[in-house]
Order: C-alpha cells, then structure tokens, then sequence
C-alpha cells in the first residue's frame, strides 16, 4: 500500500492529518504538480482525472479522492471514529464536511486558482469569477464562526473529518494570502484547538 | 420526519432517486427556489446556507446535503446497498460519487448558472465562467464515457449513489440544454439503462 500524494496541497495534507489522527503509516510518493507529473501517463493510469492524492492498494486498486481515501481507513480502522458513530451522527459529519468542502474550500480554491493563475499552463483562468469566488469564500466564514460560537468542533463535541477539510482549507487560504475574514472570534478559538493537536503538524 | 425540498433541482431528485431506490416514502414540503423560499429566515433555521433539501427529523435535527440525507437512510435501512458493501467498495462507491459530483456535476451548475444568469438577482454571476466550466464538464465526460465501456455502473456491477449523481446531473443539464457531448455511446447506454430503473421517475 502506497499513497502517491503532493506536498504542500489541501488535499494531500486532510489526507495526512486524518492518517496521523488514526496512528496509520502509509508510505508516500510525491509527485511534483508544478512540473505536471500528476498528468503522465503513469499516474492518469492510476486516476484518469490527473488528480491527487491516490491511495494504491496492495491488489493494484487506486482509490483517488482524499474522501474517499480516509472513508478506506475508517472503515479498516474504526477508531478514533472521524465520520461520526451512529446513523444521525454519520449524516451530521457528513453534512458539515460537505458544507466545509463545497460551501468554502471549494470558492476558496477557485479563488486562488483563478486569482493567481497558478495552474495557468493548463487550465482557462477568469480573473473575473477568482474575485466572485474570494467573496463567496468570505461571505460563508461566518456561518461558521456562529456555529463555532456554540459547538466545540463542527459536528459537536467529537473532532471529525469536517474538522480536518476547514481547518486545512483556513491555513492553506491564508497562507496563499486570500482575503478573508480570519480573525473571526470563534474561527480564531477554533483554529487555536486544531493547530494544538499533534496530527496538525502534517504537510 | 420531512423533507424539504424543490422540485425540478437536481439535488431534490439525487434524495428522491435514493429513497425510491430503498422503497422508503418520506413526506415532502417543497419550496419555490425561484420566489427565494429558501432564503427565508424560516429555512435558514433549518440550514443557515439556504439551500436545500433539507431532511427534519422528528427530534428537530435538521440535515442537510443530498449525499448526507442519503448517508441517513442508509445508515438506517442498508439494503438495497448503494454506498458499497465493504471498506474496499464503500471507499470506490464515494470516488466515484464525488469524481461525478466533483468533476461533472459542480462545474455543469456552474455553467448553467453563470450562462443562464438563473439566480443572478441573488449572486454575482460571469459570463467567461459560464463558458469555462461548460467546456470543463464536456472534457469529463469522455472519461466516463470510458470507464462505461467496461463496466455496468459507475462503481463496477452494482448501480450506487454515484450513478444517481451523474445520471441525475446529465439528465439535468440535457434539459438546460449545456453543450455537451450527450450522444457518447457508452454514456448513452449506460442512461438508457438508467432510466428504465422505477426509481428514475422520481422527479
């Protein structure tokens, strides 16, 4: 079992913390994405979408989608559980990591690709929908600062794979110097919690 | 329990697919998207997004997210299975659902949205976006297209989730008429298969 994966990007790096949170060590391969080695043939054979990060089993199955990555190690390994323990639970995390990937990762790195124009060599860029998408992104921040205003982590009192998707999201937006609300209090608080556990210092 | 949802949204009919898919019946409240239902001050106690649907269970819980909604039923009445039936093919049912999700369905929205200016009295919309995520969603669909060539469904034999959402979002965007390449031939099949399913007349 391998995981083929890139330095430094938000899903390579959900799929490290949730590993981390479970105890798990799984070998890595990185791959360089500036350099397009995400687009060979090699690794389209793994995932013809050209994406990472890629778990390779041992029978040769490639499982793409950081989701669907820590759904795999939840499911060999239960505990700690980080997609909730019952039926209203798993629909609860699933909904804040849902809302945390669609309603702000996912604006925010529209944003950053299309504000920066970092993948520019290979894909069509509007300056246009990088700034809609920044304010989308911003607008949505407190939401979850309100929710954090009453709820330890996003799901409740349990730390949850929602967790790992906005927590990862906030430190890669300000690191790319996105212009968002981060100061928020609750987010702030929040913030503070994740960066204290041990998992939080995987790349 | 009740759902609130609207009809004619391809997110409404991915929950109404599942449930028949698991002989479930679940009462239905639907609101006028179009008349900003769902920006109310009412349905955003239910979800601060606004978006719907929405499942209300009978303890007031409010879950949102088609995929989180169906996660619920499943959770509770597993068969037929549609989410896999172990770690390995619970974690490729979830690729494929999010590729479909990901991948197709969210820039197909986005195109729809931007081109058609569908909700431009309540989000900023680009016409250049429009454009860009049209050709995006018509560049994926050969990769689905490829991978029906060798298998049944999505996922391998077993019709899943995955396949409520790429069918529902082709479906969708055939009828908001996006320019996409619909008549590939295993894309074809495959959606002729799909809808002679009982559960496809859900709408």
């Amino acid at each position: 079992m391998q995981i083929i994966e890139a330095k430094g990007t938000p899903n390579g790096r959900r799929v490290r913390i949730f590993l981390a949170e479970k105890g798990i060590a799984v070998p890595a391969v990185n791959i360089d994405l500036r350099a397009g080695e995400n687009l060979t043939a090699e690794h389209r054979a793994r995932n013809p979408f050209g994406r990472i990060p890629v778990l390779e089993l041992d029978d040769g199955t490639c499982i793409a989608e950081s989701v669907a990555i820590c759904r795999y190690f939840e499911e060999i390994q239960p505990n700690p559980p980080l997609f909730g323990t019952d039926a209203k639970s798993r629909a609860i995390v699933e909904m804040w990591n849902r809302r945390a990937e669609l309603n702000f990762l996912m604006p925010g790195a529209q944003a950053f690709r299309n504000i920066t124009g970092f993948f520019k060599d290979r894909e069509k860029i509007s300056a246009e929908w990088g700034a809609i998408s920044e304010e989308a992104a911003a607008e949505v921040l407190p939401i979850f600062d309100d929710v954090l205003a009453h709820s330890r982590f996003l799901a409740g009192d349990a730390f949850s794979i929602a967790d790992i998707t906005l927590g990862v999201a906030l430190d890669f937006f300000q690191a790319v110097k996105l212009q968002l609300p981060f100061d928020l209090p609750n987010v702030t608080r929040y913030r503070a919690e994740l960066a204290a556990r041990p998992s939080w210092a995987a790349r």
